[in-house]
């Protein structure tokens, strides 16, 4: 069941001029389903990506980034039910494979093309049926394709993952519209599982490899489910240029802090959105962590409490056990750490400070805030300026149930 | 339901001259239950301990570091029920109240007695009932009361932790006997969740310090449930000095190393019994990883392994989806880690190499290996002579109730 979260309307999914998008059912971990996207750049498109850190990263990985050097792309496939990840060699020929046989389709060379897989590690990818299913996704290319788009990317998501925003630039209108797929095997570090984001703005090269970097930042590098790591994780920001804005050639200038707010609001959205769908998930906490010397320090405590399965599974049990907090909190490895001075809130419940329960505190008040669907973790651990968000998901039967059952 | 793990049969408990045990029910946070237990020391026993590094860490550990520093200690009073951590300075003012209780009975000083406590956190220590408790624990002294102090200190424990070896020093034969608790919250760091051991050797303090670190090292600190580092993880090692061995005065001589043996042994047999009684856990796992530059990157590939809920689930399945544990190798941190030479075992079933699928490798024989109550995951890192272990459970629905359930 996810959180507070609804399928994206696609009448609401505003198309982004110059970006088309085709879908079939390639078969290529089960029948009859979409699993094959196309997705087709006009001539001009700027294209940037940031990528997973993890060290077995996959096959299509290793390609973007090989293809992304030379620019000028003009498509990214995309498929589901096969990470091609930890498939070694063949698997870089598979994922070559795939580049080549969109590029015959539409008339670009296969170094225009970008690769994208997502689904089981170490089984081999049938390029075949992506080869077979390729014009299909061809004769399906529209503009105002991206709810099915988003759908075709699923694997453990209930509900797929859209949003669309709109921003002026110099009093020029300009689209952003992104999907995302996650549920399990998230925790991006510098990237997340698969968020792709269009706009037709017109943006330099280097200008848009740091709008990337930032948007990740501020949203799919907040968040995580399981704190593993995916091999496959890709977040792709693509400026189509179809707008008619002046081109933004720097980052200093009131066009880039407008577009970034946009980009960044449809990615933190798309990452919410994977939160709010996390496997099993019953509850959608905010990690709010402030006073700290640095904000890595600040999202080294978010992560630890996160990531900690004794306090994901008192959410889970609405059980304000919040003892498990402050021991996360102490594991953070910040050596120096003053715990009499650090606060804890729930919501507005100030729940622990001077290294123990508040005065204040009433455990009816840490129930009450415990039973709600959303909740505020704030942590004040009064050291410095600093600041960082995590979100982040609890830890249910369910969970379980989905990652023992999950290839079956 | 624990894995391959017994209850200790009282009589194989070897008594060690020097150390009593007593045993009471305080009532301290469920009635008709053995909470409280004292254990008395001899004159002229050392004692060493190591203790949690979690920045929140409990009351008594704070007052055990501050009396071990004047040697000379007499008693340990260990309760269940309540952690005494995150409780500020009222809960170290409990810790030293009950510190004074046990030296009252036994006369002595109240900074002879180290104080521990374990299981909720941020509630406070009714050291009242701890107060009327300990005239029984007086009463009840005895030095063969080895299995039922085993039970005393357990929380979510299924079963009672307890070892013994018999070594023999320079002719003399020494006893070591030892009791540990714990199932979840586990992950020591420098020691571990209530571990006792204690051995009638003559051993100079210094040398006493260096072997409770060394095995530690090689027992406790490389056990892992959940990842959690407790706020109490405290593992004490008492030498009572009844033996009548030649007193041990370096680390350099046959007695340390064949007294280290021992130790370590019964350690390591009490850590592994605290992964077999993993919450919820139905399998053992010894991740044995080899080929590193260093011990501490092999244990980052170990844990990266251990804590990864996808991989853990994977075990609780029995289902060989290892891509799994090649995306958590990818994970630990080892910026520079060849990928294709990384090779991947299940007990002798070679399943990855050249950084995919081994040629040899079919999954009936991965299925036949995760259907076992045991396994070895083995992993050649292939760059350098260094090797750890660490040794974990699987991850299951149990886990999840467990956890949600507790407290209430």
């Amino acid at each position: 069941m996810p959180v507070n979260l609804k399928p994206p309307v696609p009448a609401e999914l505003l198309p982004v001029p110059g970006v088309a998008l085709g879908i079939a059912q390639a078969g290529i971990r089960k029948a009859n389903r979409r699993d094959l996207l196309l997705i087709r750049l006009g001539e001009g498109a700027a294209v940037a990506g940031v990528f997973t850190q993890n060290r077995f990263c996959a096959a299509p990985v290793v390609v973007c980034r090989e293809h992304l050097q030379g620019g000028a792309i003009r498509a990214l496939v995309i498929n589901t039910g096969i990470a091609n990840a930890g498939t070694g060699e063949p698997g870089l020929q598979a994922a070559r494979a795939t580049c080549a046989a969109a590029a015959r389709l539409l008339g670009c060379a296969p170094a225009q093309v970008l690769p994208f897989s997502t689904g089981v590690i170490m089984e081999p990818l049938p390029v075949e049926r992506i080869e077979a299913g390729l014009p299909a996704c061809s004769a399906d290319l529209r503009e105002d394709n991206w709810a099915a788009a988003a759908e075709a990317i699923m694997t453990t998501d209930t509900l797929p993952k859209a949003a669309s925003r709109k921003v002026s630039l110099g009093g020029t209108a300009v689209t952003v519209t992104g999907i995302a797929k996650g549920a399990g095997m998230i925790r991006p570090n510098m990237a997340t599982m698969l968020g792709f984001v269009a706009t037709d703005a017109s943006v330099a090269q280097p200008v848009l490899a740091q709008l990337v970097r930032e948007a990740a930042d501020a949203s799919f590098n907040c968040i995580t489910v399981d704190g593993d790591t995916s091999t496959n994780d890709s977040f792709m920001l693509i400026a189509s240029g179809r707008a008619g804005n002046s081109l933004i050639v720097d980052a200093a200038c009131a066009d880039y802090a407008a577009l970034k707010e946009a980009v960044t609001a449809v990615a933190a959205e798309l990452a919410q959105a994977i939160v709010r769908d996390g496997e099993g998930a019953t509850k959608f906490m905010t990690i709010d962590v402030r006073g700290g010397r640095d904000a890595a320090e600040c999202k080294a405590v978010g992560y630890a409490i996160a990531h900690s399965p004794l306090v994901k599974t008192a959410f889970f049990a609405s059980d304000p056990n919040l003892g498990r907090i402050l021991a996360a909190i102490g594991n953070a490895g910040i050596g120096d750490l003053d715990v009499s001075r650090v606060r804890l809130w729930l919501d507005e419940v100030l729940v622990a400070e001077n290294g123990g329960p508040a005065a204040s505190y009433r455990e009816a008040d840490g129930a009450r805030v415990m039973r709600q669907a959303e909740i505020a973790v704030r942590i004040d651990l009064a050291r410095g300026g600093a600041q960082a968000k995590v979100w982040t998901c609890d830890f249910s039967y369910d969970y379980v149930k989905i990652n023992a059952d999950y290839r079956s």
